[in-house]
């Protein structure tokens, strides 16, 4: 990791060494790191922690990282990417030895100033065949394929979509690509028109409900299961029938999803699996001086209450 | 901050900045640290990120403590205080210039330890009148005044309470104690067999719930709005009409307690003016170099659809 060359480094620790020890004190973990060329910390750049998926996820991957002897740096992009660029320049400042960031959308820079700075990183919650950094996740579109074919199999043909905001989001954007190319499989389209994008949140989904009901669509698949649940209560309130009149699916299968009535039929992702499967082959790729590994899990459908046969 | 003479310090400085120099590269914030003496890092210890409150809370922390140049450092200690005690040594040698904890209720180690380094630290999500270290909160016991009073008046007489566990945390502990000490302002009991702790889960809530039917408790005051959420929903699926049969009230204000149906009545915390408002004080009181100023924070009772007048 030394700009110069190796030959000096034995020299110069010492050096440093020294001084550090002339400092009277027990050395911090800056002092040791110097010593040591390695910090010990995982940086982890989330696009939030208000949504319990990506705090279960990072919720793993600390623990996992601190069993081994590192320490998380954490930081919060708000889903954006130039905010992002500033806060992985800050990481790779900060010494971190490897980086977590979700998803493969990021600004060119951010992969740029990591590959010069030669920090480890991985993009997790994605798994893309040619993704710009190792990726530890799911196949977002490959996760539609059953979701679709059980709707297609209840007889739905009109089905509309409430899709987090796509723009800086691939996981958003592949689940829209992932449900649109497996209805095309079936012959059926999903039309601009019935997709609408909004932010994830009960409010939002509440709030957009009632703008589907022109398209008469007789299935309403949700981004993630935050969207799902705004859904559902508002479907609830207005005396729409679920499934009767209307099915809805979710993403994420949340706690909650389970526990409602009707409960969710939504798309299990393994989120503590991949909190902790990112800090292991970080830590791996790091203590190996190789490059970090890619790591597929799958997703699974969780057939539930919110999905039936189509009205006819 | 060292431990040695103040008169050595800019020598070995100049010693240090030397040997770093001679690194011949960008040095990183370890290496820019040690010249400096600070890391200009945050250290927060929450005891779960599985929980929408604390996520909240520290969304606000990260992104107040960034936007004055600090970086987080995040650990997790799951309710465990010897867990706890170890992640504080660490956030110490880590040289954290500050410390944000959740609660009063941590290992004597860890103030002692604390103080020993000299680390700033705060203890937020409480605020009591002799609190062992700074406070950025609330009252946990005097938020269920107007709760208890709204119950009372609404001539609840036998009330139950589902409260978190109150081992190694202070704030569910003081909201049993604060319900308790109202009741008996009023003249009435709850007596230890109709107070049952569990886990902060929708599940735990689901199945404690039948359990109280033998009490015959015409309100169950629940330690947070997850355990509400489960109570709700473990009512209405056994048909006990909520509020008629039952008040129910929960703790937090989450979104989700506002759109569900009915909408529980609940306690609203300033999560995020507490996370914001822990940063810059901690932040403050580094920079001025004295000690952190407490801060006490409203609640507020949110009155809505889950309670109502006792049945008769």
């Amino acid at each position: 990791m030394l700009n110069g060359s190796e030959l000096v480094k034995p020299a110069i620790r010492t050096r440093v060494e020294e001084a550090i020890k002339s400092l009277n004190y027990i050395p911090h973990d800056a002092a040791r790191s110097l010593a040591s060329r390695r910090t010990k910390t995982l940086g982890a750049i989330l696009p939030t922690l208000n949504n319990a998926i990506f705090a279960e996820g990072i919720n793993a991957f600390e623990r996992t990282a601190r069993d081994k002897g590192y320490t998380l740096v954490l930081s919060i992009s708000n889903y954006d990417l130039d905010d992002e660029r500033h806060l992985v320049r800050k990481m790779i400042e900060r010494g971190v030895d490897g980086l977590l960031l979700i998803g493969n959308d990021h600004h060119p820079d951010s992969f740029e100033g990591l590959r010069q700075a030669g920090v480890q990183h991985v993009c997790a919650w994605t798994h893309v065949p040619d993704p710009p950094a190792a990726n530890v996740g799911f196949s977002n579109a490959a996760a539609m394929v059953d979701l679709i074919d059980h709707l297609v199999a209840f007889g739905h043909r009109r089905i509309g979509m409430l899709a987090g905001l796509t723009a800086a989001n691939d996981r958003a954007r592949e689940r829209v690509h992932g449900a649109r190319k497996r209805l095309a499989d079936h012959g059926l389209a999903l039309p601009d028109e019935r997709v609408m994008e909004i932010p994830y949140s009960v409010r939002a989904a509440r709030q957009a409900f009632p703008k589907f009901a022109e398209h008469a669509v007789t299935a309403l698949v949700c981004g993630n299961d935050v969207i799902a649940i705004g859904v559902l209560l508002e479907a609830l309130k207005r005396g729409v029938c679920v499934p009767g009149d209307l099915s809805i699916t979710g993403f994420d299968n949340l706690t909650l999803s389970g526990e409602l009535q009707p409960a969710i039929t939504t798309v299990e992702v393994l989120a503590e699996t991949m909190g902790a499967s990112a800090a292991n082959l970080l830590i791996n790729a790091l203590e190996d001086h190789r490059p970090v590994e890619s790591l597929q899990l799958p997703t699974r459908l969780v057939v539930r209450e919110t999905t039936g046969p189509a009205p006819i």
